[in-house]
């Protein structure tokens, strides 16, 4: 049995992955850690300050976070202290942030990073490559709905979506949002939507020449990322230290 | 023969309603004004700053007008004291242009002023208002596409559906794009995507309870909008003095 | 606290209302009957040929149907013989079954009939009907979208939105698909896209003169249905005798 | 100067591309065939069934075919006796008009043969084919919207894109058009939209799992295809007999 923790327990994905877990045979929610202390499945879940105390305490297999970029830093480099093996879904780390995780993970533990766990998505983002190394000299904007509640903006989804137009492209700069007189350059257009409880929706247009392409991808339901983290905590367990991305998970 | 003149008629607009006047067996086109001086289908294009000497000596029955913001408003001041029909398209104005257009008609000319002049787009706007009156507690967002060569945004057409949003929510503010840490209110989303030759398409969402409500406006062709001129000029000739909208010119 | 009973309480609608009944403070599940026998949320589910002892035995205050057409008919006429208020959610009735359910219900019971209880899609259909009225003249097609396993095509909502625009447009004639040479007439064309989990999207174009408008509506989660079940329940309790819509449940 | 002639040279294909052979300076426009006899642009349009007598007395360098299957059977036929060099944009071809058409042309004259000319469908059908080589194991349906003038469903565009699906998922079973009780297997949806003056969007929609991936293509002009027609027309210009694609033009 693998004893699976998660930072952000009592989040929208925190439950949702907790419930899978629950629900697999070879797993256990071993307890989670939140920035409201309470308890889940009959575990407990402990204030995000007592990261260290849980991690001695609970002694998960495996660490999932999926909070906010900054908390997440210190989770990880607490997991790595510990000799946890990791699955990260958090997003937005600055440039600093990230280098502090790349540190902590390399050469002590195992730990999978992705800003989107979903199988789709992850094919999703090879089309876009395909497309933007074809489509290049089209004009190109990236459009994103999540639920009223989503923090951050654009989704790290998103970001992985321009960093791939940006690696295939040039194409860099970012427009998030015109109003008054604008002119278009070469910038890509971002436009984030909220409302409601949409779940995530992301869409790549290509426009040039009298005609357009456009990439969607439309999740559902939360359960769609969820299953894709346990399968990245199946894959973690007992791998090599090193950072692995779902790629690497799904065998793409 | 109602002879029609044109201010912006080597702009995209222009020379497309020029040429559907040029096809009209009760219409003539009488000549026009633009930035860069020249001919079209034979009559003369002057410069223009040369507004009043062009109504003097082309004497037209109506002058259509789609131009910029503080262009339009010389050229509707100088139209209305000649005694010209107007037909006006252009968008943009600040409520100060606004009233020295509105001034400078009533009692003079009849005008009929639309920010859009497809029939298909006034028939939306009535249904946006449908929907807003029924879903005004839902989370909304506007999203609007145009060619990359347009200059202002939103979209004069998308500045009238988040007026009628407006009067039927009471929702007036607008974010006009979302970066970093955002918390979504109650503001109207607005998304302007600029790329290739879009001809116009206009998008409202209404989000809310594991449910979207969606209406959406496309446009395929300039013409749409050049059609619709022409009605209104038609419509226009002979008429009282007054402001009319789109919605006496279609008799909706 | 209110006893409701469900037809169907094993399938996905009645399994979803049945837990949302259960948090309810003032409802009870009170047991179901379904193809397959069993229990849920440790209440009887009695096989449906025995929906008469079920009604007997377990005298539920209001009995939702879930099922299929010939099916719900006969829990339907059950009911109303027992006394018990019903709220119909199944659909695909011929004329010969629905005047069935008339008769039954007239003068001896209050029920809904719905062929959708989202709030979302009663006002989804108003602004089609406003739709339909001004833009009689444009071709119009209807698009439907829902999960792989949905037996019934085209759904029952969809076949609501189909009367609709056949009340006010005159246009009744229907066209499943087209192959090989074709010639568009008056007809209006049904498309029923099948595939994954698609919860239920239904769109109505409408298409003229180089310009589209459409409207859509999307349900995220089946939720959305059950929550209207759950208002819909609440309402036709202690109801006079009749058949109400989901418009008298939400006071539209 | 390369003298071209059209056959269909009367249809919305026809003038579109006529038009923009008299636009380019190493082009000249030489006459065309049509059911219906007349003028283009001043020069002749002969009755097609004097293809050969035209084809004798115009001796034009290349001859662009846009009319449909079996008249453009005869033409390709006496174009390739007559060694002109081919370019062909008709669709519907049974396999066994195909097999003649390829004999006629094989060892005979340089022939460019594809259902769409628009550089952006040439990539598109690229992507969904990496798409369906990923999602094969997804529900596929294909949605395409033309005209309502458009005789052939589905659009040779979309045939195209089935045959791609074919080929990467085996999956060649298609279900034009579903109602009654249905039950989806392993086939592909395939929906035929006709309305107003659409001028041709096609998507793909693979789903799954609680997500859904779509890839689209929209015209938003013919001028798109003449385009690219007038690029297979230099192309085809003097090459070694056989067939040749639209890939082989572009250069992808």
């Amino acid at each position: 049995m693998t004893r699976i923790a998660i930072c952000g327990a009592l989040g929208r994905m925190g439950t949702t992955i907790a419930n899978l877990i629950n629900d697999a045979d070879d797993l256990t929610f071993a307890g989670g850690v939140d920035i409201r202390e309470g308890t889940l499945l009959g575990q407990p879940v402990y204030p995000s300050t007592e990261i260290n105390t849980f991690l001695q305490e609970i002694k998960p297999d495996v660490l999932i976070d999926f909070t906010i970029a900054h908390a997440a830093v210190e989770n990880i480099v607490a997991g790595a202290a510990a000799g946890v093996a990791l699955v990260v879904g958090t997003t937005g780390f600055s440039p600093e942030q990230r280098s502090r995780i790349d540190e902590a993970i390399e050469g002590s533990v195992p730990a999978v990073i992705s800003s989107n766990y979903s199988v789709g998505m992850n094919i999703f983002w090879r089309l876009v490559r395909e497309a933007a190394q074809r489509l290049g000299d089209y004009d190109i904007e990236v459009t994103e709905a999540h639920h009223r509640y989503k923090k951050d903006a654009p989704s790290g989804t998103a970001r992985t979506i321009l960093e791939i137009i940006g690696e295939e492209t040039g194409k860099t700069e970012c427009m998030y949002g015109r109003e008054g007189m604008t002119e278009r350059k070469d910038e890509i257009g971002v436009h984030v939507i909220r409302g409601g409880d949409i779940v995530g929706d992301h869409t790549v247009l290509f426009a040039a020449n009298n005609e357009t392409i456009e990439l969607s991808h439309r999740a559902y339901d939360r359960a769609v990322f969820a299953h894709g983290v346990i399968r990245a905590a199946r894959f973690v367990t007992g791998k090599a230290p090193g950072i692995y991305t779902m790629d690497d998970v799904l065998g793409l």
